[in-house]
């Protein structure tokens, strides 16, 4: 079986040559031991565990066509509706335990999109890519790797084309090409737990037209190719964290909030047999839109609901511990926040069993465009909801909580168990821990992650605007009103 | 095969004895000849032409395991999930052709609750009634007969009980048990299109008690037996469409807003055979909550959405006829509908997808409790929002209109006609009529019934907060933190 | 002292020559006894006692510099924020005495707009308009006149010129000019109460440029000239008061929903001193402007405020009648009411209290630009908001209620007593007429009539994005973090 | 002249006795040098710094009638509308320059609170509150004090009343009567900068019940009182505060987010001379109603308009520096930001305009009660918005954004400024500290801090639902219908 344990993964992942990771001003010494790089490491374990673990395995792999094994579901393309509803089980059976990114999400989708656009390309161009691709993916899930997704660029003046922009490299750029594979150089922005994979798998962020063929790229590399450097997010949460003197003092101790990097591609080499997309520039958008659909339905109707799913037990945690189960404004707002997750869950589900196979005969199912570009924009909204009804639930101390450690200080520790354990039986312990945890929720970084995850929700409207038209709704009122049609 | 054409439907109805129908202070001499009762027997109608087409028989009819034979949808209980989605889709359906209530869905949600709670009685209390129940559903199924539901009751003071009432008929209540049946009497308020069913199913609208047993009762009835009163709604539509020299002048031309009457029992006689709960005070809150959800799916999720495709599809043709199509701001109202519409549609498809066998055995198949509930809550906010947005592209021209008889009146058409056409290619007369068709859904009665339609919000929320219990959402937390568990 | 009674401006309207007032495709003989043209004028009496009735006086007068006498104050021009704020509760009072538009409104703000531009072209024109006007102003108050307003145009394309449409007249325009005078022909529409004023200012809708000398005009009529025709809106609100034996079957029964007719010029003739604006394509935006915000903080904050005052009170007694003052959920909704009332009050009286004299020099008091359009844009979300909780609490009734004629029908007289009386010790009547009340403002036009009243919420929009600059706010910023400016 | 500079302000505190303040698990050896308490410091100096500068002076001070000399406005207890007005505009006006609380906000309501109600008590009970009190006002005017205001306490279970709680000390609590004075025990918690002022001024939080006098407690205290501890809050964004190099690394360099502690009184002595109530039980709901309605005005009438100017500045300069400003979606949320604070301006000004002297002959103005409460319940939701339509602006990079350090290290300083420019004209510095700021908005403490700064939203629903009672609403309703009142 290709399933390898989570100590393997590690393993292998620190055979890799060193990496040029950067973090607030300094180099990354070693990103199994740097508390934030650790806590993606901490997640994609947990994925390996899952594959294995008999409670879970049925949800959490798939049998492959290409191995004839059981792999893990983080490689496996959906070849029918009931597996891409097995696909959004599985992205909120992955949110709720992690409370954070499932790094290898954006991989998989990227997976998706390249399997039935290069199968698209091959049919209509006669070029070899769907075969590339397929070794490719076999040989990803014979030796069960990490793969991670890359489309997000800097780009320049959006009223401009690239041609046109000071730097060409604000979109990743082929800059040679030899005889066994390209140089390319330029960023990816945005990228959750690059660094962490073993594989990331690069594709265009937009439309191309003609005269941008260099830019009309996808393709794969390790992650530990030279010429790349990963530039990593530093925020308050980070700081906090390198801070912690144990890591149950912070909200989410071991996955922690997303952590992404700029990864930087300063002349980097790609063997033909890992390149995708070259120069085709009408297929650009059909690997943006393919893999933005199939993302959308995840970021919007599966690992939201995960999330909300731990703000939901939190929100009610605190209200028992409280001994607020007669306010009746919270039973309200805890039912509030199961409309908007249920509703979020009908979502993904519904853009699961209206999904199809496209291009037809390629035997790729995604899931329905406009319901997954619903999913999205409706998540955003219902996030913000619900982080701010967990908000008012979790109370002021949600902002003015003092650290764990007061309540180890002996000057401290009598005082913040009289006076924040409310004269509650639950230890004062849990109420700050539970109370640290929708910190992590409501006042941290997730708001601003639902909405530019998977895309900003004008990247939604303008998706939904170009799919609907409209023309069935207005035979329905002519025919209602007796008005002949031309 | 057992079904019957729209002319065949029209002329069983007449060969009833006459109905006690009153409207506006007088009785109605003949409801098929008084413009607002016809616009029921229209609709119903429709359902017997739809079952015949070809290009909607597959979607409108089923095969009966009752008859073995095709019947209409109408007639048929799920018996699967696959059921459940076909009873989604019809719903929407004929929302959108009818432009208002399908006043078969009633009775079909009635039939659900009653086929599974009669076999749940008949299983743990070893009565005959779901024998009874299948006969008399064969028997509908047989004749292609319309039924109707009614459940909704007058009611006293909330907080007292039924017997403390001042009187004790604000809910139906047996008056006398015969040998050969039993005498009922009371009334059911706010029923849609009774007069033009066949047959009434009669529920009971809520839980009872001990001491209740009399008012633990459903049955079916005639539409004229003796001791029926019908007692019809009267609204500004309905004085409108009273005046109209044409349907044609009106919002909804054929089929109107949704007619209901308050239906009285006076001492009404009810045969054993037709009994299917009398006294088993522990079951009435079954047929009440299987009712509510399988009603709910259907209002909250289906019918809606249907609506809808109306009002999106005439605020298009507005934004066309009226030369805006590079409004920006009306593009991103049509697409906020859309949004709206496919979350409608989401939910009630989950609500299907999710259903299962209820009882276990029964082979009866209900919607998911939560996403029904879910589904109806939804789809109030959404609908007056939809309401909102068409009122806003429609204009103030929605109630500002003129009646289309001044295009008529030679005094006054020259000047409709330059001043009401904007200049526009379209005729006049297509301008005025699709405005017409929004004041219909947006100044009218469609935001209120929405709100109470299969129960009002409050219903839902009871109903959420009885579903849920927290402790997965609770474990999933404490899971987290690693605090222990108890 | 210039206030005459109401019976007076009854007697005075009658004494115009006859009207050319169509509705419903039939010319309307006596508008004093069409009970829908009828309620304007019911409504305009009311503005007439208010002034004389010691209680109001002070709130509905004031004294006017121009006649060193008390006159009503829908005819008193602003000229300090003390009077803004007075104007603003007036709109009130008389919101939530008629429940319908207060047909003196229009006129007033369209009095104050001209107040400041005529003043301000003669400033630097040389031009005599504003001597013009002031005389006029004088007669009117003198008379003590009910002046209407009219701005609203059919127009064409709005992508092209008016100079480019098929038709010129879609714009009320110049058609010859004489010695005496000038002639005119074109329409305005949706304009309330037109026929029951004796005077229509006619004011230009939109901005004009060079070439479009003929629409840059604005003229006083009388509503009798020759040449005018009114053609009156027809909706299910007008059939049913067609219908009606007796107004307090009706939703509002004095005063009825809001009439509208829309207004013809067909050659009316104007002589020059009630020519106020005639070829000065500059000033066209000016009075445009200048009357939106004022009518923007009167539609947004004030008259609306009184609406809600009604509809809360009847939710209030709703509440009371069928015994649910134990209900949580509509105590929750009642406040939910009252803080979006108070929310609009608010946007109001900030609207007067900074608003600011306009020009300066002019002696004209205006409210402040941004805040009259926040008040607008603000109430109609918040009013479409109040109608859908109003039709939570009304519950089904309001779609399903039958007529009160049923109540007196011995037929069914015992009937509805028993049934709709809810057992509750209130005369069943008052259940009936309180529902009746909330139907008449949550299922009919008032949602939409409110998003146009003052223009569509995108006219809002299109003013506050011309007002506000940002130049502050970046300033703040850049302070902020250290950022210094070029 | 009482108004000293920022400077003395330092100094007068560095004079106080070493305090008892915690933080992260150790004691603050210097609030002058920890990074996250002195930016409480910089704030408090911010408002001497104003009042002493002459284009703020008048602005944010007032004439004392006590010391008949100039003083800070936040010693200054209000006596008219106008003075209800320039509080609330000096609220706005400290909030836009700071970014984060003023800390002498809590105080000066607390003085507005125990004004009025000492002067009540000694009307009513003839005691001496009211003269200690303005001797204690008139000595801190002279000497240009900074006074912290406390009132929210742990407290226990909301069922019991505190008499039934295992710890009596859950609410602050007299221990010992003296000859001299009192002493006390409990805490206060979520005190924001109470370690920066020279006295603290503590209230009751609820109202107290016969049996429960030793609760109701007013007095004043040196914030270096023997038995006072401080333990302060540690979050995300303080650990980053203590990470960074340089201030301006951070998201509000030199004010930071609001610092709170938790204030333990442990036998603390309090003279009688700075006690201002103990054990008018009857009183202290009237403090809580006082204080609540003047700090509701002011959290949400007046600073979250402040803050609102610097989210929409900074979503400004974003939008120019990228190059977006034809991106009609971005207007549309910068408007719609700006109709939020315009409203919730609006609200903050009609509670002052509304407000009114209370009790009468007391000389002291409060705003009114119905509007402070609606102001603050409307600012809750729409801060949330506002954040959401930064969060959108703001971009992905809101989360991702590296440390500015990074920036600074040769080894990553080219592709951050490569990449993260986006090829813009403006250095690419001022792009991230941008960005930095409105991480500090979006993604920081300022949701959770609107909701439960001056009490969460349900208080305020109490006390809407406890002032309004319907009265005047339903007789409208009834005069309208006809209905005779009995």
């Amino acid at each position: 079986m290709a399933l390898i344990t989570p100590e393997q993964y590690e393993k292998s992942l620190k055979a890799r040559k060193e990496l040029n990771v950067y973090m607030n001003g300094r180099k990354v010494k070693d990103i199994f031991e740097n508390p934030n790089t650790r806590t993606v490491i901490e997640a994609n374990k947990a994925s390996y565990l899952w594959a294995l673990d008999p409670e879970s395995q049925d949800l959490m792999t798939a049998l492959s066509p290409l191995t004839n094994d059981r792999i893990n579901r983080y490689l496996y393309v959906c070849r029918s509706r009931e597996d891409l509803v097995a696909k959004a089980m599985a992205g909120t059976f992955a949110a709720e335990r992690l409370g954070t990114c499932i790094y290898r999400c954006p991989g998989l989708d990227a997976l998706h999109s390249l399997a039935a656009t290069t199968w698209e390309m091959d049919h209509h161009l006669k070029t070899d890519y769907h075969h590339r691709f397929t070794n490719y993916l076999r040989w990803l899930q014979k030796n069960d790797l990490v793969v991670g997704g890359a489309l997000t660029e800097p780009r320049g003046d959006r009223k401009k084309r690239a041609l046109d922009w000071p730097d060409p490299f604000l979109s990743v750029k082929v800059v040679e090409k030899k005889s066994d594979g390209i140089v390319v150089r330029g960023a990816k922005i945005n990228i959750s737990g690059a660094y962490a994979a073993h594989e990331l798998l690069v594709l265009p962020q937009s439309a191309k037209r003609k005269g941008e063929e260099d830019y009309a790229l996808a393709f794969a590399t390790p992650t530990d190719a030279e010429g790349l450097t990963y530039i990593c997010q530093y925020s308050p949460y980070s700081a906090e964290r390198e801070m912690a003197e144990d890591i149950y003092e912070l909200g989410n101790p071991l996955f922690g909030q997303r952590e992404t990097s700029m990864v930087v591609f300063d002349n980097v080499f790609v063997p033909w047999e890992r390149v995708f997309h070259c120069g085709e520039v009408d297929y650009s958008i059909k690997l943006v839109e393919r893999f933005a659909k199939t993302h959308r339905m995840t970021c919007g109707g599966t690992c939201k609901v995960g999330f909300m799913n731990l703000i939901i037990g939190a929100c009610k945690l605190l209200q028992e511990y409280k001994g607020l189960d007669k306010a009746q404004h919270i039973h309200d707002e805890l039912m509030e926040m199961v409309v908007l997750r249920e509703t979020g869950r009908a979502c993904g589900l519904a853009s699961a069993n209206l999904g199809k196979e496209e291009p037809e005969g390629s035997g790729v199912y995604l899931p329905d465009e406009l319901m997954g570009n619903v999913s999205k924009l409706n998540i955003c909204q219902a996030f913000w909801r619900v982080m701010a009804l967990a908000g008012d639930i979790g109370g002021g101390l949600i902002v003015t909580l003092p650290s764990l450690k007061d309540l180890k200080n002996p000057e401290t520790k009598r005082y913040v168990e009289e006076f924040l354990g409310f004269g509650s039986e639950v230890p004062t312990e849990h109420i700050l821990k539970v109370t640290k945890l929708l910190q992590n929720w409501t006042a941290g970084q997730h708001g601003v992650g639902t909405w530019h995850g998977a895309g900003p929700p004008m990247a939604q409207k303008i998706m939904i605007q170009r799919v609907v038209d409209y023309e069935y709704e207005k035979n329905l009122v002519k025919k209602a009103l007796g008005i002949l049609k031309k």
